[in-house]
């Protein structure tokens, strides 16, 4: 029960996708930047972030929803807060800009908090808190979303999926945690939709608000939180948390991230902390602690202890060898991009659709 | 099913808990801080936190685990990061003095990072972070404990119930998210215990780490984390993050909350953001979305929406004016340190006791 594939190799994913986006009027950076992060979420096996997310980017292009040569303001409101407006960017080239500059603040600071808004959509999240880490630096990274999670004991959707990324240095490699606080994704019900599979208990509601097995049903219902009350709970603190800090929209009017018709206007938070300056020099030894969490004995019928992001981690490094399987429904779709650009001249491709 | 109890108000629960934290050797400030610490417990329903941690204080001031008068060491190690050493101090006189600190420098940085080790058990969250978002601030609270939760998929006890507490300010009252990672508190499994009813299913696991509804059995396993992978991903990246920026210990090493033998290793962070400084001047309306998501339609079979925080204030509510209904062996307890005191001479009690 698998979607029919076709099994591509990283560099060739990173090619189409950086042929399509420059020939929709991308400079070679922010098209490879943009790129990248597709491939990332594609090599994860987040491929409901991966080449997928690749029409809408282009009908988003096409409307300047997305400028793709956008660079971010960024603005210092003091030694340690840098608030950034992304002027309707790619969200990875946005939001690297920013980490950048926050991650070299708080070499000095200790404490960096960067606050964006009017960035197009990120992507996972992963792999920004992986670089503040690979800077010897633990990472917070937040995203609001649209709204597609109802509220605990509520029947519609009121909450985005919200995803929360941490990262602590450690060895061998650095902890990566990244989750939406959403039972599952819109993506998943697709998939299972696709495959003709039912959902599983607890992931969705139906329309009137009643828990449902059925992908079709749950597609005009909404998305259960994780984990309940608490989940609902955490979901719903992001949500304003984000929102309040970079000026974005809340709930159901945030839009622009599974759209080609409205500006995004959710919002992104990243916080970069470096422990030689906060932390004592510590007895506290993560790596060893991680190394005893795993090696825990395992409950019957598992299979053991995962350490969040190792699973992933593995996963990526199988894809970057043996390559990735993307929908041939997917792979199609980027390769009429190309074929559909060919046939006009590029720039009239951009000029001919109206500005949103 | 309800344990025998006696109702007291707010007044004489506060007025004991001074008085006995006054006979063994507190002086009046930090007594009243932490009777108030105690009594917000107990007003709000958390009576794990409140009155029936006496007995456990008092032990570790006699035995100078707790030093009722030590003040903080404070060290700015940027303007924006606060290192703080509680010297051994009553959580709640640490937290508060350290807090002061961070608010008052927020308001000119924008953002402020606590760091502290070496206080005691700060007790509930919500407060603290209550006392954040009074300030007109985002609060966020963050503490590790003594390991009680099972990882996903292991059967020991590894990582803390690692609380997480979220404040933003809104009208007409901040929204307020206070949180363990773990399913239950231990305090419930004793509860439902003391009662003589089992546990629900998904709280804890037994020591072959094999899910239980029994106590007894429950008290030799472990909690199990909230939500499944997610919530256990999220306790684990908490744990690592406090301690990383504290210096403190780790999963089983973490002692002096619940015992009255070791000194008090786990640590505590907390972030105040001031979103008059980062926010734009932004049109996000948090109290206006908050009403929306509480006036979301109800799920079939359910009560509807409850926002964080709004069934506890109404809980407090009411006890401030009815009184709080404390266990009668959590009452005698306290009742008797004031006398077991008054049989001897203060001072004694402390001196004769070894300095751990």
């Amino acid at each position: 029960m698998t979607a029919e594939t076709v099994l591509v190799s990283a560099d060739e994913e990173r090619a189409i996708v950086c042929d399509v986006l420059q020939r929709y009027g991308a400079s070679p950076e922010p098209a490879q930047m943009q790129a990248n992060w597709l491939l990332e979420a594609d090599l994860r096996g987040f491929s409901s972030h991966g080449i997928e997310r690749l029409p809408i980017l282009v009908a988003r292009m096409k409307r300047h929803l997305i400028e793709p040569d956008a660079e971010p303001a960024m603005s210092w409101r003091t030694d340690s807060v840098l608030v950034v407006d992304g002027n309707r960017g790619f969200g990875p080239v946005i939001a690297q800009r920013a980490l950048a500059a926050g991650i070299q603040q708080a070499r000095t600071t200790g404490l960096a908090l960067i606050a964006i808004s009017n960035a197009n959509h990120l992507g996972i999240l992963a792999p920004y808190v992986e670089s503040v880490a690979a800077a010897g630096m633990i990472g917070i990274g937040l995203s609001t979303s649209e709204a597609l999670v109802h509220p605990w004991g509520g029947r519609d959707a009121m909450v985005g999926t919200n995803p929360i990324a941490i990262s602590v240095p450690a060895q061998p490699s650095s902890f990566v945690l990244d989750m939406a606080t959403g039972q599952v994704s819109m993506g998943r019900v697709l998939h299972n939709l696709e495959l003709g599979v039912p959902l599983e208990e607890g992931w969705a509601v139906d329309a009137d608000g009643v828990p449902t097995l059925d992908p079709v049903a749950a597609l005009k219902g909404a998305i259960s939180p994780f984990g309940g009350p608490k989940g609902f709970a955490l979901g719903l603190a992001l949500e304003i948390l984000v929102a309040s800090l970079t000026g974005t929209a809340l709930g159901r009017d945030v839009h622009g991230t599974l759209d080609a018709d409205d500006v995004c206007n959710k919002g992104d938070l990243f916080i970069c902390i470096d422990p030689q300056i906060v932390g004592p020099t510590g007895s506290t030894d993560v790596s060893s602690y991680l190394g005893d969490v795993r090696a825990t004995p395992p409950q019957p019928g598992t299979t053991g202890v995962r350490i969040p992001g190792e699973r992933t981690a593995a996963e990526r490094a199988r894809r970057v060898t043996d390559g990735i399987e993307i929908t041939m429904s997917a792979w199609r779709a980027a390769m009429a991009l190309l074929e559909a650009d060919r046939e006009e001249t590029g720039d009239s491709v951009i000029s001919d659709d109206v500005s949103a």
